[in-house]
């Protein structure tokens, strides 16, 4: 028979089990942490009308959107969670309460131009809490709060969230006169770590066409760095000369103040006066999140705040805070990075039962007797030569094999080995499973990620 | 501004959170029971090389496909598990071991005509073993007695695994000279439940032309029934008349008595020899399964064992055991009959933090205790009155609020009521999440599935 390639597209993460239950170990503390800060999962459907998902239209998101027809309708695969949501929330606005803190984990699609690291479906993991015409600013500083929670639950040390506030960089630009082009000089200055401050302050000039005094006032303000008190101070001396400046500065002055109360280290985030995040959709506090050891890959987690969530479906003032991990990408580049664990057990189980009897009563007993504990038991039961199913055990890197032979019946005993040191030693079914439940809670203590 | 609507798609799920916190159980119960087997989860993509889909072809699957080209490929959504199951075990080959058991559950997509319960994107959870060349019958037994054991932690009881082996109807057929026919007597013997025995016996004569004593045959053969053990005794009669009846009935008595030792109770199981699966694909055992008190659902659970799982893309002899549980569909039913229970906690969170005074310090420090112990605590930080929080908690019907005020904060404990009782005492931080956590885990008891 003519055979069909069981090719898997490109640009689509397929992995092999040991992998698969790495990434699964952190979808699972993602979940977990976010609903430990009372988010309600949604979970959305993949396809929506493509009038739906389109409603704010824009160059990019139709270029890259998956869009069909099936039979008369005009469908397409949605590129993100927070439209769902838009739509989701001004349909159900009845129905809620606000604020509407919910979590959704699910995979979006675009059709981007595929290479080594670009993924066309991918994991989003996103929070957003919504508020029903106004929403505390408390909220701005829980959300990168609960995602410095997150990022060390998985192992991550070495990172920074860079926070910003669109209105701080909007009254900048008014102070100057320059808010007409506030969002050219801010693509121009986007440039500043590939091209360096000079040939940033060459293109102001020359192509954005602003003053030369300008355009030194904009580096200025840019270079504004240091520790977080630092920053303040400096911006303080712009202070009493734009009312939305002033209110972006009270808002940052009052996140940071927040970020200190929940407990995130002073290390872990920084205010960045060139986080401005593309979309214009942001209208206040604006995150960006990188990798200290791996400035390169860019953010890992970006978000914001902002005041109109459903405008394209509803007359409800739905403004919101909200914060997204790409997950399929970040897993990506931590395995490239190597700092992916491999102390974690990748095993399909804890424990294999290795009945070596034609009664399989005893065995199959004691497997309820582990799985009862908590312990994930595979019973092999295929006819092989005992050599053949060690070596299965060793391939799949089970931790615990349980030998199960006429003496262990007899005995009502199971032969417990530890595979990774070779020991074994005979115990009561009830006796195993304590003694590989400890071991077991002892490998799952270590984290996902390894930093170096 | 024009307003699109925020409507979803007809055919596609989206629940409100009360109703998506129980799905995420029930799918949480699935993913930890097949998890606890010792399956891998595994995690395709959604989006395949419609080649690679329909490598098998056949009707009713290219009518219902949502397929669709991006440039120059042309795609597909999957529309079941089970062939991205065949790509990627033909791809892997030589990475996996075998018998490799898998779990996944995730969304699949059906262009079908849209009705009450019938649903396009909607949720399989699936478990298959896959032996290299050959796999042992007990695992015939092992997936019925998984899905025992995951049904019985949903909560439900009635139900039955219908069970039946394609040879024994395929060796009664050839032994009486039927095998050309034995597909359209099948068709037409599945219509019994509907227009009775008599009628399905004319139109054998009529339309199959089969000669009136051998309709008389197959009627009485598909009339046995009654317990296992006389199913069995009656179909004794028939051994020794063709050898593929005889295997599958040596392989039906086998799958029955492992099936008691993995401690199904006889009233969860019968042999029931109308079971055939439309699918050519079964070879030996399948499974249905129905609920007592609703048969007319029909199935909610099925599959079977099949010899060949990727013969389109590999020379590779795959021979395989496995079973779906449609998970939108039996939600959905479960809910219409009303037996979704409504005991479990539905809010975001077990515990709502009510900061009165402006220093979050203490509040924010408490609900870190109670995250701590396992409490999913939201901190309600909203500048609102009393009232308006109060009822806040009301409506989400949040199961316990701590009440953070001057008094508390001085007194360095919280005030935590039960929002049930209205029981309200004031507790250390420590105290108050032992006494929460212990109310939680009470009301975590309740399983998903309350039948009447």
């Amino acid at each position: 028979m003519q055979k069909v390639s069981p090719r898997t597209l490109s640009g689509f993460m397929e992995l092999l089990p040991p992998q698969q239950i790495k990434i699964e170990r952190m979808l699972s503390i993602l979940r977990d942490t976010y609903a430990s800060y009372g988010f309600t999962p949604l979970d959305t459907p993949v396809i929506e009308s493509a009038e739906v998902l389109l409603a704010k239209g824009g160059g990019e998101t139709e270029k890259q959107i998956y869009r069909f027809t099936k039979g008369d309708s005009d469908l397409a695969l949605r590129f993100d969670l927070t439209v769902p949501l838009a739509k989701y929330v001004a349909a159900n606005y009845a129905q809620l309460s606000f604020p509407f803190r919910r979590y959704q984990i699910g995979k979006v699609y675009r059709g981007e131009r595929a290479q080594r690291g670009r993924f066309r479906e991918f994991y989003q993991a996103d929070i957003d809490v919504i508020g029903d015409g106004k929403l505390d600013i408390t909220n701005e500083a829980e959300i990168p709060a609960i995602i410095y929670d997150a990022f060390t639950k998985l192992g991550l040390t070495k990172f920074v969230i860079r926070v910003n506030n669109r209105k701080i960089l909007n009254g900048f630009y008014a102070m100057n006169g320059m808010s007409e082009k506030s969002s050219e000089i801010m693509r121009t200055v986007d440039k500043i770590d590939k091209i360096g401050a000079e040939n940033v302050k060459q293109l102001l000039i020359d192509e954005v066409k602003m003053l030369p005094c300008k355009a030194e006032n904009v580096l200025d303000f840019m270079a504004i760095c240091g520790s977080n008190a630092e920053v303040v101070s400096a911006l303080e001396r712009y202070r009493g000369m734009d009312p939305t400046f002033d209110c972006g500065f009270d808002e940052l002055i009052a996140v940071t103040r927040y970020l200190r109360s929940f407990g995130v280290p002073e290390e872990n985030f920084r205010i960045d006066l060139t986080i401005a995040r593309g979309l214009d959709y942001y209208t206040g506090t604006v995150y960006e999140t990188t990798m200290t050891d791996y400035p390169e890959i860019g953010s890992i987690c970006s978000g914001g705040r902002y005041d109109d969530l459903a405008g394209y479906y509803t007359d409800k003032v739905l403004p919101g805070v909200g914060i997204s991990i790409g997950l399929t990408r970040l897993f990506y580049v931590l395995s490239e990075q190597g700092i992916i664990s491999d102390e974690m057990i990748t095993a399909p189980c804890d424990a294999l039962v290795l009945p070596m009897t034609d009664d399989l009563s005893f065995a199959i007993a004691s497997a309820a007797v582990l799985r009862n504990a908590g312990i994930r038991t595979q019973l092999y039961t295929e006819q092989k030569k005992f050599k053949a199913k060690m070596s299965y055990a060793d391939r799949l890197a089970v931790p615990f094999t349980v030998i199960v032979g006429e003496d262990e019946v007899k005995e009502g005993v199971l032969s417990v080995k530890n595979m990774k040191n070779g020991e074994q030693i005979k115990l009561s079914p009830a006796d195993a499973a304590d003694h590989i439940s400890r071991a077991v809670a002892e490998l799952g203590k270590s984290t996902v990620i390894k930093e170096q």
